[in-house]
């Protein structure tokens, strides 16, 4: 019996749906997360209607990254592949996607506003404000959805010239965030803090409706504490874990 | 000892009750779940003032559907009972039916409001908005209160003209949802499903008040992916799982 | 060794101060619980300064219904026993008081406003409006606080001719809630119900400011299906549990 | 092998860790604490981008408390050390001191706005408005950031001649808490505490935007309770525990 390749990709990916499921941002069968092998070519995604905390390793669906086409036909795919391709396409920088409807960064979507940076939590993963989608039109919703889902997404970003990985998330109007970092796990760690920052600033505007979001430099210095060329955030790659 | 008809259902409805209260949907003994054998003209309905955790699945009450006779006399059914009675005679689609005070649906309920659509959450279960029903009226709340608690939801169902599993809860004003499904599992996850949905729309008017339900458009696309003749959400009926 | 004669009620209250923490009533050490033995003219309570969970049988202190002298020397009992002793004196219908800084109660105390009955959870534990106190005076508070606090307990239930276990809980202006029962369990219970339903109203008053409080015969007919001659919710007494 | 003279330190921050991620204080790496050896001269303190949940007693970092040098190289301490060491340094009665991002009390810091005292529960841990800085000055969020929020938290103190051990917490503008105690245990109950005092405050302003603040008298009455020399509350010292 041949070594499965996306074995490590595989546990990942089951351990990011089960943070997912844990951290409570996804219920029932909503949500999915997928990494990529970009060597193989291969995108990893979680079967169509499957519980997050019911997925074991085995039941990831591989797909070619160029066509789509499962590799084998155990598992339908994610209703939502096409929209990672177009994303997983796109940006040569992804190593893993997730797409969730939690409840906080969901009504943020719902309500057609993007998140402002009104804090350091913010601040030390999404360097500016995360932005909302504009409505999909009729004929994107009628014809290939999914893929018009990502379309909007990459448009999102190109408008507003933000790169993928200083902006790690953006929510699709009316419906629910997506998310990515550099590998799967990184990916998840940004949709939790997504989650985190959404319901803190919704609080923060409650408390006062004209909070304003924290100055260029404060937001700069936080994420550059941790992402910048000079981090001194968390343990140096030498470090022992 | 002869097998019991009902096992697997049995069964079903103490899953479906221990997610209920793992969901927070229930606490105390608030909330019931029911479920029917079609073939038998059964009722099984939980057992009055039980809380959900402590159920085993004797302690359910095999109820007559066209009499609402108790076939055991060990334990009282649901002060509800009268109430699933009337909507398993009146649609034949029902397999399962869970009544809860869920906190955030029970709100809306509260407060006399239907759910709008604001997302492709919502649409993914119900498609179009949650409805309320009208206030019950002095001489139903002092006569037969629970049948006619029925009576109120089939009445808001027949006014919308609404097919019961294309929208399968109805709000009862001033107390909370009643929620069905094919299934008594499907009545579960609709249950938990509205529980979600009714969270993410009054987070979504808070941030935005005037937010405005989907188009028509994308509540058909999101519910006919799960729900239409050509759903492509979910495993094929053969897929192992 | 003599067997403890109140072994049962010990056992009773360890497992409500569970269930409070469990259901996110109690942190830290924050509320407390105590249970009458009349026979004995005994009141059991929560030694001061430790956690609900943290809590063993032998822990809880005996204290004298008349004279509030504690009967052993182990711990000191809860710096609120004063107010619970007032209780047990005047109202010899209540078997155990519970007094949490439950969060959803407590803001509706803070606010020091009394909980609108807008539903039919708010009707099946309280039949009407769960009243505050009027803010304690300077030299109240300066005098012996707690004694005082059990008193303007009785005071508003009085002013509003409220029979204790038609209304088991009342709000203390800026401070919290004091719940009770016939029973230890039934004081938890009601304690758990108080907080769902303080939650319910804030949700509700905020999706519909002008939402009015449910018609009273909606309120009776539910509180007398648990609670009055004729009620017909949960199990006969001669019904196996 | 030498024992280690900071054991019983190291497993007090570890348990207090565990509490801040059960209590929901904490998530990914975000927030730490710290404890002191004022013998020594020696803080330990979390190592930075750590999981509070992920730590071991051997993890801590220990850091010199005048020149800020860790003394072992296994583990870069938390970015955020030094903050604690100003803190440290100038109040010598503090014996732990914990940062987090606890969603609540993040709030009130990016609406920059310091929590009223609406009532025991706040009178209970703090003795007055727990305060908020005045935001950072561009100079110091570009200069040695991490000292400067630890100079604004002392001159916030200062300049409301505030006793770190009456108020033992300060919001730092548009970032979160810092809280601290005589012990690290402290500190986690004080964390803990203003999470829940910084929600209950904002539900309170929420049913009652005109809310006021308790009374001098009652919040001097609660908080001596607990901490003045003639404290009733909690167990003597000689109590078995």
């Amino acid at each position: 019996m041949p070594t499965d390749p996306f074995r490590d990709l595989r546990e990942e990916l089951c351990r990011g749906h089960r943070r997912l499921a844990e951290a409570g941002l996804v219920a029932l069968s909503f949500g999915n997360a997928s990494g990529i092998d970009r060597t193989a070519g291969v995108v990893l995604i979680k079967p169509s209607g499957i519980a997050c905390d019911a997925l074991e390793p085995d039941m990831l669906v591989p797909v070619a990254l160029e066509t789509g086409r499962p590799l084998d036909s155990r598992y339908r795919p994610s209703s939502d592949t096409p929209t990672h391709l177009v994303l997983y396409r796109r940006y040569p920088e992804l190593g893993g996607i997730v797409h969730t409807h939690s409840p906080q960064a969901s009504a943020w979507a719902q309500a057609r506003l993007s998140i402002p940076p009104l804090g350091t939590t913010h601040a030390d993963h999404f360097a500016g404000e995360v932005p909302v989608t504009r409505a999909l039109r009729r004929h994107e919703v009628a014809g290939a959805y999914e893929l018009e889902t990502g379309h909007v997404i990459v448009e999102t970003l190109e408008r507003l010239r933000l790169h993928p990985l200083d902006m790690p998330a953006v929510l699709v109007a009316s419906h629910g965030p997506f998310v990515w970092g550099a590998s799967v796990t990184e990916a998840v760690d940004n949709a939790i803090a997504l989650e985190i920052v959404a319901a803190m600033a919704a609080d923060t505007l409650r408390l006062r409706p004209q909070a304003r979001s924290v100055g260029r430099w404060l937001l700069e210095r936080h994420h550059s504490r941790k992402h910048g060329p000079d981090a001194y955030y968390g343990q140096r790659p030498s470090t022992p874990t």
